[in-house]
């Protein structure tokens, strides 16, 4: 079972919508990965090539790992009117008919950085933290409560603010990017919107209880510590000390 | 974990292609539900409404369950295009858009039946036999191998011909049923056929030694266990020797 924080309040009344949204949004002030240093440094055009490389191979096994978390979170449905809604977070990351989706306009960006497909769709070389936090998510929407679960995709409350930084500081920082391949940013400047607002409706008429309320302010949190824990071995491998584990992606 | 039959053969040669969707084929000649009592009842006439009102409200149980299995299916596969091929059978079953989708479909038989909605779709009056099998089937495909998971599936072989004898039968046989509440089961004389050939593919190409033939080939007998067990449980409630378990569904 994945582990919620401790409830402390939960035999108190409610918190009222309001003050448990604004408890939602503090947890994305506080610790979402746009304060990582790991970013800042990919925004302010601090990364050699080689680092953005493995940012963008390893934040691939995320981007992969999305639909399964949605589909795993579907399997737990029995209300077909969510599952109706939910389906297009799916269709957004694999596609839908002519539409190609999210997974491969991340290729098109690891395509531009002169990576190799298979070497990033075969996920080889990411590092093992990466794919340990990408798993934990996927388990944590089977295991949780499903307004729980639910709730941890609230984190695209504060994406967009991060997709907008960062499309705007890579193409004024990196000579080796372009718009072009920054199409998935711009699309999920829509698309997550949408998806958060959703979600943030949903948890907060099915989160009845201060302890399901809480529930739902930590499943933010360990939402945002997957993200977080993701950046930390990017940091450690590649910026400090720069120890890259074995087996893993070593740029050229 | 979902239990299987031993390997007899599991050492010897895989066996050829054709030879291999023979011993899938033959699961379903001998135990399909087609063969049961129950369906020869249903389709030749010899059950009373309230006997087909039963049928409706727990096969609704499976119909409902459908989209959480193929959810649960897709949460495990890695490869994008399976996941793009395989959504398209939660949209036969959920809708997508404006297509209200097989559930839907089945919920106007019910609707014709005389059955409240809100009765039928709480499930609260279905037998509980019926919902194990149903879980039973849902597990299946999440603890099982992926190709294993996938041949459960193939029982959609043997579709068709017990869907054009079901139309047949009921339009002929009863004065309750017309063609507007069969609109489920005329749907699916074109989506099962689909779904079929793709699945016996994938299962012919990536079932590749003796032991996943065999798996696959328990694959079907277990699926159809699943069917033939919800019949099972129909027939001794609601025909012989007719005992209704506590708080399920009683025909008026």
């Amino acid at each position: 079972m994945t582990e919620l924080a401790p409830l402390k309040f939960a035999t108190e009344p409610p918190l009222s919508e309001a003050d448990f949204e604004a408890a939602i949004r503090a947890v994305g002030a506080e610790r979402y990965h746009d304060k990582h240093p790991f970013h800042k440094l990919l925004h302010g055009g601090k990364l050699t090539k080689g680092q953005v490389q493995a940012w963008a191979l390893n934040r691939y096994c995320y981007q992969a790992g999305v639909p399964r978390k949605d589909a795993a979170l579907m399997s737990r449905v029995h209300d077909r009117e969510l599952r109706r809604e939910w389906i297009h977070r799916i269709h957004d990351h694999d596609g839908l008919g002519e539409e190609p989706g999210g997974i491969e306009r991340w290729l098109v960006l690891t395509d531009g950085l002169g990576l190799d497909r298979d070497d990033v769709t075969s996920m080889a070389r990411a590092l093992p933290a990466t794919r340990f936090a990408v798993e934990a998510y996927v388990r944590f929407v089977v295991e949780q409560p499903l307004v729980v679960a639910v709730a941890s995709s609230l984190t695209e409350l504060f994406a967009p603010s991060i997709h907008r930084e960062r499309i705007a500081g890579m193409l004024e920082n990196y000579d080796f990017i372009d718009d072009t391949v920054l199409a998935y940013f711009k699309r999920r400047l829509t698309q997550a919107p949408r998806d958060a607002d959703f979600a943030l409706e949903f948890v907060k008429k099915n989160a009845r209880t201060r302890a399901e309320q809480e529930a739902c302010v930590a499943a933010v949190r360990f939402k945002c510590n997957t993200l977080w824990a993701q950046l930390d071995a990017l940091h450690h491998a590649y910026v400090t000390p720069g120890l890259v584990p074995h087996g893993a992606f070593v740029p050229a």
